[in-house]
């Protein structure tokens, strides 16, 4: 059973008659019970982070913000803490609260078209106050005046673009924008000072010509006063206020107060549900918290509502990629000695932790600075090495787009790894979900490109990466758990070609990676004569074999958009090799900015489930 | 007539028996003399950056650098100053020296496979620090140890990755690195004051934990003194020597000197060959100012050698892209008052120039950091602007494909220049040779893509992008003046649809841009039956419609690589709507990183010319 603090109860906080910093904790604590639970309903999200921003955000909506001021999180992630706070002043409808990360629910990360509340889109890091300059700009030339807010992360600031925007900033005198950082010390995986340590931030940014202060952004009074004089004392210059939090502040075991300064060190709250165990007892907490505050002033205790929790099964015997990718990974380190890895960040995520653990020395964290790897892992390829890149291919692929050409001009071979490919996860929304990047890799000349479609066929991608590509080469791997619907054949992986899964006259479908190919399977077994064939190349397909094997009308799905995708280069493989075929070929993909959902909800709503693939079938 | 200082008289000056710091200016001059001529024999290249850091570079290789340090230039338009030096160190052959931008010889940007004699291949901004890390860490971990020097323009410093690049290496300890920033105070266009400020650029470095000093770069004496001492008192720290310097130093009237710090101040040594006048009156000064030089050391006076200068044909009647664009541009925006340009430090370059003069209150300078401009213009349309970014298609397309993705989630309409695209002027190399980004704007979902072949199509285009367009446009323009070899006809703007410019019943080319479309025109002059459409759309074509009018065999052609390019779109088109024709469609297109060279040269060994355009119609 989930429990919820209703819209009168978070009315009621928000207007007690007490000290604007006491209301505003409350309503914080009360918004971190909501959080907690629209988190855990929907699955997934972001908690830790949430919370750290809680009270800052809270006073900025309750207190500061007027009717022309804009305020957004550069961030993004803590999108589930800013809806809590926006259903709690009435701005968003109270029901949303169980439609996060649900299709026509409330985002993963800020969406203005689906939800108008919100400021800007994030999720990308680093973008914030170049956007704020946007904004400000704007308003002057129009004659409006407007302050703008924006709150960051801290393991946010490692992302280039934040120190390319602070001095353009200064030297236009935008005094109207103010940056509050959450410095809540931890970033994805771990502490940020085990990341890439920030340094001397105030320091740092005072010298691009910002005012700078620094507080405790739990403590309201201190947040409240550090915020007005600073925006008393330097009215024509840009603002940055760094609040002290702590992540997953309110529930005392999701603070990292004993995680030990380590870099090995994993954090337990960035991302996903609690679970029902987990859930409780955290509610439990915040619920205690908050009639404590309540009990302080002089108020009744906060009414809970509760509601269902969802069912939840957890897939049936599933491929795991990273998991397969991660052990494989180590196996031809063993056997390479220059093989060496640098991670943005997302180690848990890209299946390191193992490698890391055995070879520590040949693993280089380098934060959420994807440019920096990608350049960092060029010079060690002309010095030797075989450097592999990871992080999730929406930030990999586009922020490091001209980095990785530079390393393929030099003639050199870097693996890079992309995973969180295509539609799903569909609940982080379309910041997270990477449906450009075989079009970004695979337009680098010399770039070799593989999606695996099973754990066995990601094993031998690895190997041939490793041991037999001559140049570079990107692995793109879908990141969820996700069963197939059948037991995937042994098979050899062979340069440009494919598996025949199923055979089938009418018509076949080409396509690889887990969702795909189990969609497509799926399909198969509703329609009549088609066959299936997965093809892990995107690139360098063996057009004159996929002609011959793929019988009558071969559809080609992509679990990404059509230019620059499969489709197009099965198009172009035909082209030059057996042009007959490209006569009876289609293609399906993803044809508009990805929609944000659960993964049935996304793969229905593009029509790249098994329905849709059996339309798509019908109408070729 | 060019003249130059012959080996053996370099030879001579480098051995001088006197002071290493009049040795080496000395030798610097005389390098001078032959980069002046160099670039003046190539016809193109970058004097300015040149000679602001020839006396630093000349110093460092002739003084400081041991067998196991390295030496690069992150900036890398400064490569003939550098070759300049390695012929007079004997470590490139002497007749390279006329081969500056030609097929086979010294490429405009450093390029490792072309001249192992340079580290890294650079000339993409920004990347120097990430790549002198990788270096360092590589030689740590195998046990060797050797400094890097990397040198630095100072407009490159606006570029994020720099500053991204800087904590982690501090973090590191990595004192093995030493940056020189070359600090000229101009950049493409204009003063570095004047186009986006550094601020405060050694408090700002040093706040990053990197030990930090000043110097005048033209004083060896000094320069020399600083970065000895600066290795001395931080041994485990990476080093920043901030050394003052002139563009253009050497030659007084290439020397910023009368140049007035205002935003519309342009300065004229940036690039380019100075012309036969100018050439002239700087050789004049230059050899003066080192025999005096050499005079003051008791040594005799240079002698010089001639060589004839390379005759140069202006083209004919050439289609003026660039022009028409910016003349388009003023015209759209007297029209449509929430028009606005953001520049990427090339307003000379992509048109700006009459926008800037006419709207000055609507230019915005955003120096070179694409991501800030791009993000900056997202929240400008968000808040009811028509943002026109404006960037070379190297630097804005995969540097801000993040950025772009992100404006285009949100459902805005911003639009994009970039100009420099394909394979011509093949004189500065890869790194500004555009062949990915229509693969990377062309994957963003409802970005419409555009590349016209002629003016009126140019002004055409810029219309359709600013009035009928209802979402994100690209628009690609091929930037040197360029003659078609026919008078394009009148012709409308039809949405998916181009230009019949012949008709053919044996094949047809289908390609775009003034440099394909001539090369394909003037193959239809040699072929029997073959015909050329100009179809300026590289997404969203109308296949139905190229498929009825484009008769025979389809060569489509591309000036981009072919993954991702307009022929897969064309392919992608046919197979939605016109099956039958994708039967009979062949894709051309750039097969790899591309070469550099002289534009025909290019142009050939790509395969690209009207002479390869016809060995591909005949084996189609």
């Amino acid at each position: 059973m989930l429990s919820y603090v209703p819209l009168p109860e978070l009315e009621r906080i928000r207007s007690l008659d007490t000290a604007p910093t006491e209301r505003a904790a409350a309503f914080a604590d009360a918004c971190r019970i909501n959080t907690l639970t629209m988190i855990e309903h929907a699955g997934s999200g972001h908690i830790g982070t949430s919370f750290s921003a809680m009270d800052i955000v809270s006073w900025l909506q309750l207190e500061v913000l007027r009717d022309d001021d804009r305020y957004f999180s550069s961030k993004g992630h803590d999108a589930p803490g800013l809806y809590s706070i926006l259903i709690g002043l009435g701005l968003l409808p109270f029901d949303k609260l169980f439609a996060l990360r649900r299709l026509g629910g409330l985002p993963g990360h800020p969406d203005v078209l689906t939800t108008p509340q919100v400021v800007t889109n994030t999720g990308s890091l680093g973008m914030g106050i170049s956007k704020a300059r946007g904004f400000v700009l704007t308003d002057r030339l129009a004659g409006r005046s407007g302050d703008v807010y924006v709150l960051t992360g801290d393991g946010e600031l490692q992302e280039g673009q934040f120190w390319e925007s602070l001095q353009p900033t200064a030297n236009r005198g935008l005094g109207e924008i103010t940056v509050v950082v959450d410095r809540n010390k931890l970033q994805s995986d771990t502490w940020v000072s085990q990341v890439s340590d920030l340094g001397d931030l105030g320091r740092k940014v005072e010298a691009f010509g910002w005012a700078v202060a620094r507080c405790d952004g739990h403590d309201l009074g201190a947040f409240s006063a550090a915020l007005a004089e600073l925006r008393e004392s330097a009215p024509g210059r840009p603002k940055l206020l760094v609040a002290d939090t702590l992540k997953g502040a309110g529930v005392g075991f999701m603070e990292p107060r004993d995680l030990p300064q380590a870099e090995t060190s994993l954090y337990g709250f960035h991302s996903g549900a609690p679970g029902p165990a987990t859930y409780a007892r955290g509610l439990e907490e915040l619920v205690a918290r908050l009639n404590e505050r309540l009990g302080r002033i002089g108020a009744d205790d906060v009414r809970l509502e509760e509601r269902a929790a969802p069912a939840r099964t957890p897939p049936e015997r599933p491929q795991r990629l990273i998991q397969a990718y991660g052990e494989a990974l180590v196996a031809e380190a063993e056997r390479e000695p220059s093989l060496v890895a640098l991670d943005g960040d997302l180690r848990l995520d890209t299946g390191l932790v193992p490698f890391q653990e055995r070879f520590p020395e040949r693993f280089f964290e380098c934060g959420i600075a994807e440019q920096d790897m990608v350049s960092q892992a060029g010079a060690m390829a002309l010095a030797g090495l075989l450097p592999v890149c990871h992080s999730f291919a929406c930030f990999l692929t586009p922020r490091a787009a001209e980095q990785v050409f530079n390393n393929a001009s030099e003639g050199t071979k870097v693996l890079y790894h992309g995973s969180l490919v295509g539609l799903v996860p569909g609940g982080p929304g379309h910041s997270h979900q990477s449906v450009r990047d075989i079009a970004l890799m695979g337009s680098v000349p010399g770039m070799a490109a593989l999606e695996p479609y099973c754990e066995d066929e990601t094993r031998r991608a690895v190997e041939w990466a490793v041991r037999d590509a001559e140049g570079p080469v990107y692995l793109r791997l879908v990141s969820p758990p996700w069963p197939l619907g059948f037991d995937p054949p042994a098979a050899e992986l062979v340069e440009g070609r494919g598996t025949v899964l199923r055979e089938g006259e009418t018509g076949t479908f080409v396509c690889t990676g887990p969702v795909l190919v189990s969609q497509a399977w799926a399909a198969c077994e509703r329609l009549e004569g088609w066959g299936l064939i997965a093809v892990p190349w995107l690139r360098g397909i063996d057009g004159a074999w996929l002609a011959k094997v793929a019988q009558g009308t071969i559809v080609c799905v992509d679990n990404h958009v059509l230019p620059g995708g499969q489709g197009e280069a099965v198009l172009s493989a035909f082209a030059a090799s057996a042009p007959e075929a490209a006569a009876r070929t289609r293609l399906v993909g993803v044809d508009r900015v990805p929609e944000c959902g659960a993964n049935d909800e996304v793969l229905r709503v593009h029509g790249l489930d098994a329905e849709g693939l059996c339309a798509s079938a019908g109408a070729a």
